[in-house]
């Protein structure tokens, strides 16, 4: 009993957000360029979000008399997080537009429906078993080799959930570890670089790509993204070319990030893709569009899910995003004195080892 | 008694800002990205500015415990608009750094100090004289001649408060028209174009200024700016030469612009700049800088009076800005559909004639 989708809403709308971390900080700050008002929904009395939106509810991602009072007071809503609850969104959904909708919550938000999607799809990913079981483990174990990764199926993110299955791991403790979940083995796969593709789709099935960008992780956490990636066009290609399969599998509205590995022949050619996993949100990855596309992550998927106009996706030169985690945010004052860096702080108070407090994206040079 | 000027906060501060219309929105989305909250004081219930603002409060200028409270509720505060009562500013100044300072605002408030500032500076202005009665009026235009143009000494801004002295104007019926306020004669100035510079001056001294941009008005209110601006390169670098000196005769803190004619020898040879006037603010002629420089006026803003190191100024490409004045704002969704053009909309609900809803900046090309 969904009310319609709408086919475009207009400046002046309220725009509802779940998550008042700053994604959803960042996605107002957008929203706002646009005319559009923002009402953050999330539980945290200190989220970052609130300080730049209209409006916000704090409030329990399950109280329902606070989600329908934010439904009621919005025009359509979205989420800056893949673990948004089932039953709030379906309950949300019942009452306002959601977009990205339910399916894509419902595939991303498990590992198992994701790498069953994606395989579905004919595209690749590394190969997977599901695990329910020690006994499911040590047949994964025997048929996909050491080394591997075993993941639990739900709310892992950034390396949370997940162990990895070396040549001499114990099988009974990798179990023990991941709290006995359900999850799944991945085979090991022998990648070169990580890239990913954060792209758009509209209303109307539109689809815009950002260009594909290039990712460093340390300790699980993404710590740098440089674009372009260094990839060769026809890979380029075929990355997008997937998320756009995705986006159209799914039914998708706004932006989403695909990430991907990439594997390379003996003398470093034949580069192709293995997909890794969807992101079904505004990412990490994408930051760097704030000054390095026409239009920004935050832009396009304010655009999006408003149903407006997909804006442009062309490059502004070679650009370098840089994570500052815990401590590194102490170095802004020496970040603003950096000809061509533009800081990005995300007003948390506590600089705690790990969390993502700002970013920094500089312009590395004008060609592309 | 004004305390101590600090030579810097830190991310987390909070700004003050006087006034919640567009300028003052689009600093607090700017000091957002830098991590400050920001505090907006403004007698309009629905400013714009609100729906971005961490806090604000709503209330006359001339409440002085209204004023009280804000005060001691910010880090440093600021305003976007010149007409700030000399008052307030020095009820405010006495209890919170206030950046642009009181000198700014007296200089800029009143035409006649202004030009007097600027002509003592030996820069170039309009010949000017002061009219205080119709005998002034007789014996200015005797000696300046017509066209000339009867401008009140406070309170001007988009064409208001002027009337232009043609060859058959009756003086009394111009003097009349300005309400017989306080006022100075302005000689006729046979400009070929009008441009402008928008540059800032940190609390350390530090000077920044933008490309020097073309403006384009229609019935006195700015349309469109282009730049980089038609003039020779030693043209411009004499306008931006001027405003580091104006910057600096006035101990300047923040962004301010400062606005040209630029006149022409007869075969379009020779160009050199008259100045027109000066703004102590972010100033619309600087808004094609959000995405056409590597630092924004806004952000330039909050990094010169947060004492943070000013940005750097240089040009992104060719751009044009395009002010959305009134019924302009309806076609925001062509706007969103034209590649490469960013929309920006401030959140009025009513697009009355005249009114500025929003603008448009377009990058033209990728040259210099």
């Amino acid at each position: 009993m969904s009310p319609p989708v709408p086919t475009g809403l207009a400046p002046g709308a309220v725009l509802g957000i779940l998550g008042g971390g700053q994604l959803a900080r960042m996605m107002a700050l957008a929203a706002a360029d646009l005319g559009i008002r923002c009402h953050v929904f999330a539980p945290e009395a200190d989220s970052p979000a609130f300080d730049v939106a209209a409006r916000h509810t704090v409030a329990d991602y399950e109280d329902e008399a606070a989600l329908a009072g934010f439904a009621g007071a919005v025009d359509v809503v979205t989420y800056e997080f893949e673990n948004v609850p089932a039953a709030t969104a379906a309950f949300l959904a019942g009452r306002a537009p959601l977009h990205p909708g339910a399916r894509a919550l419902a595939v991303t938000q498990d590992r198992l429906s994701e790498k069953s999607f994606i395989a579905g799809l004919g595209l690749p990913v590394a190969p997977f078993r599901a695990v329910d079981s020690l006994a499911d483990l040590e047949a994964a174990v025997a048929e996909l080799g050491r080394p591997s990764v075993l993941k639990t199926r739900r709310f892992g993110y950034d390396g949370k959930g997940q162990v990895k299955i070396a040549a001499g791991s114990d099988l009974a403790e990798a179990h023990e570890a991941i709290g006995r979940f359900p999850a799944i083995l991945e085979g090991f796969v022998p990648f070169v670089r990580e890239v990913s593709v954060v792209a758009a789709r509209g209303i109307d099935g539109a689809f815009a790509a950002f260009d594909v960008c290039e990712n460093e992780h340390r300790d699980h956490i993404l710590a740098f993204t440089h674009v372009p990636a260094n990839l060769p066009a026809a890979a380029a290609d075929a990355a997008i070319d997937a998320a756009r399969q995705i986006g159209e599998a799914l039914g998708y509205v706004g932006v989403f990030a695909v990430e991907m590995f990439v594997l390379e022949g003996k003398s470093g050619t034949n580069a192709r893709i293995v997909i890794n996993e969807i992101a079904p949100r505004v990412h990490n990855s994408g930051h760097w569009t704030s000054e390095g596309a026409l239009t920004s992550q935050f832009h396009q998927h304010v655009r999006a899910v408003c149903g407006f106009p997909l804006g442009a996706t062309a490059r502004r030169g070679r650009i370098e995003m840089e994570n500052l985690i815990g401590d590194a945010a102490l170095r802004w004052r020496e970040i603003l004195a950096e000809p061509g860096a533009h800081l990005h702080l995300y007003g948390k108070r506590d600089a705690r080892p790990g969390r993502k407090m700002g970013h920094v994206t500089r312009l590395v040079g004008e060609d592309k």
